[in-house]
């Protein structure tokens, strides 16, 4: 599917911004502006995506076939709205798994085109194989939309903003929760003085067997043998040495308990 | 290092027997025989290891080099004790993590021969980056057990029994824990009619992020950046929808929240 966009601003110089804009220039978009109120980080994208940078919102050239918004949630709506009084029919989308249609108001051709993966600035991304939701109300710019995500990724969908919710709040479980588990899991062995990287070949495994075998036919572990032994045994040494930690053990152990009762 | 254990039984023929007793027959080891109560596994296990089964512990031919408990937790105490009473000094170990060394009440010749991995039977696993974590109170022994551990593996450590235990709970995080959270996140897909494969990528770079930056700096979501208008949304939602789920958020995300104030 050809795309009819060719020419692409961003607002937002970020993590997102960075991996699109780069992945966008590379594919032969144009990235006409770049637009950072801190400055900072633009000018290295601007360079990076063969762009230019601007740190004032009026400077912004409105004569473009896209503006992505990828900033905070809490701003998505002033900005846009900021631009939509100067051009109504102006095309946008912004990136946010978490935002609704509705903060464009209406505004007759925008959409949202959410890339659901992590990124990190520094960090390398396949970006052909990230999922690429997109959700809009005009028939025709959808359709623009879902040409444009697949100059990029194999894997782009038509998304509601309810779906997008949802995937939105799995994603924080596997993504944002996981990490936090081997976060926690790196402070203990910190405490006691143990070596966390003895855990990757461990944490590897996990993943490993999921790309095969479904989670919840991989669960292993005490709750899942209902070891009531080792749990007790667990709960007990948590609870003397650290009370968050027994409350996460325990509400982590009966919810396993729960899903395989 | 040489190790002098050149013959071995085991007791138990599930997911942890089964690996080491492959891994120990390919290495030149005689595994000697397999005993398993209900023999259905221990027959499948003895004719990939080269190895005899049986289905009676008082078969169990006592002039071997060493013993490995490969048991339910609860039975090691039993069956170690069993077999002490025939022979006081012979060389015995268990593969548990959170089983003490008193479990063989100073029995002289035994230790804790504890891999850090999740085993399935079905699922190769390299065994030469597992890591061994050896404990003994006998010297000598504690050497034969390190030389044998390291026929096999990369990776031996000499741990106390308050260090497994410690390990062992960090394991539970890691693996266990964050596999459930990929099973909620199935589940909750499931319910709504989303794929939950489109999660993969996803959690593939959470895990090859932490390659290379520890999970603490590696940390980000709505919950590292503070962002409560997302997590409020997010709240709202579960609660709605699901009590357990919405606990469950709650308190990850008061934890992350925790951990960078």
């Amino acid at each position: 599917m050809e795309s009819s966009i060719k020419k692409i601003s961003f607002i937002g110089s970020g993590n997102v911004a960075t991996h699109l804009a780069k992945a966008f220039s590379k594919k032969g978009i144009t990235i006409q502006q770049i637009y950072s109120q801190t400055c900072d980080n633009s000018e290295i994208l601007a360079w990076q995506a063969n762009s230019i940078y601007i740190c004032d919102l009026d400077e912004l050239n409105l004569d473009v076939d896209l503006l992505i918004f990828a900033v905070k949630d809490e701003v998505i709506k002033t900005l846009s709205q900021y631009i939509l009084q100067k051009k109504t029919d102006i095309k946008m989308v912004h990136t946010s798994g978490s935002v609704g249609l509705d903060v464009f108001e209406n505004a007759e051709n925008t959409g949202i085109f959410y890339p659901l993966q992590s990124f990190s600035k520094t960090k390398k991304i396949d970006i052909t194989a990230v999922p690429f939701l997109i959700t809009s109300n005009n028939d025709a710019f959808k359709k623009e939309l879902i040409g444009l995500s697949k100059i990029l990724s194999d894997k782009v969908y038509e998304y509601t903003d309810e779906q997008r919710r949802h995937l939105h709040i799995a994603a924080v479980f596997v993504n944002n929760f996981s990490n936090h588990l081997f976060a926690i899991a790196q402070d203990y062995c910190e405490k006691h003085q143990l070596d966390y990287q003895l855990l990757m070949p461990l944490i590897h495994e996990t993943i490993h067997k999921i790309d095969t075998i479904p989670p919840k036919d991989a669960q292993t572990g005490p709750a899942r043998r209902k070891d009531m032994e080792i749990i007790d045994k667990h709960l007990y040494l948590l609870k003397q040495e650290d009370e968050h930690l027994h409350r996460i053990y325990s509400l982590l152990t009966d919810s396993i308990l729960k899903m395989y009762k």
